[in-house]
């Protein structure tokens, strides 16, 4: 499956913290954390682990920049 | 400023494209682009050129997470 | 690819129009239409025509819900 | 109300799931399952129960698409 | 019409500028400067013009916080 | 810091609810109350009180407009 979101960043999944409906998920993006907050089912149904290998996708609408 | 935003990535512009009123801005993040897409305005009041240091700043409700 | 947006819809494009850096696609989904604004870029890459097979894919916390 | 967001489906309320601040609500729509994740409170000043009718408001560059 | 978006700040548009597919608007918020960035269609259809009396609709969501 | 995000809006905290993962913050704005949702780790990090001052701060593409 292709996407239009333009950043699917490869990583892998570091920690995953389940709350009553949402999950926090930090991804290690070559050597960057990038969190993510998705629901506990997609946690369930992606088959997430500490050690997977996923994508972090975001679209480029998403994405803001910040300067000093 | 500290922003609310869980995501703070470092990284240099590589070039910028610009529309009639939205500019795609490409950004090496740790040797990974990250493609942001920001309002001309934003362009010039943040003074960004190819080479610029920055931050691609996201929400953790906008990172999905994908697997193969 | 399993992504962790909840929503996956199947359609088929009926129309795609074009502007400096966006694009706006329609989409028939089970006879209701779908408006998608993607990247000029996105819309090559995945090699978007009218008629084509696609999904419409919504992460859970960008749909809203509204009453009369 | 008239509202500048692209897409408006109109659909059924199926399930609503609340967890501690967040709820998942599942919308019938044309046949098709929409998920949306508001807070508890819109749920209770919305007056939202299963076989509500609803509209489910979605932003075009919040639209993703994918193709196979 | 009501919405789950938690955020409905009533105002009046300022300012309109149209790009290919997107246009900008100003709209004054208790004296504050609200921009929305919506497409040209929906400028069209909810007949949007200076002097106009708006609501700016955010979901909480979309609400970042940053402290000095 | 400067940032892309087209809207900062000075404020001060009224609320904090705290869910398990998500917390709730509703933000004096010029009169108006303005209702952000962030990670219960953002709420302290950025030291977040009632009488914080703060700024709320939105992208221009995540503000949509309403007609009645």
């Amino acid at each position: 499956m292709k996407i239009s979101a333009r950043n699917s960043l490869p990583g892998t999944v570091k920690h995953i913290q389940k709350g009553a409906t949402t999950a926090h998920v930090t991804i290690d993006v070559n050597g960057l954390t990038v969190t993510a907050s998705i629901t506990n089912e997609s946690v369930e149904e992606l088959g997430l682990r500490e050690g997977s290998k996923v994508k972090a996708v975001i679209k480029s609408s998403d994405v803001m920049i910040a300067v000093d």
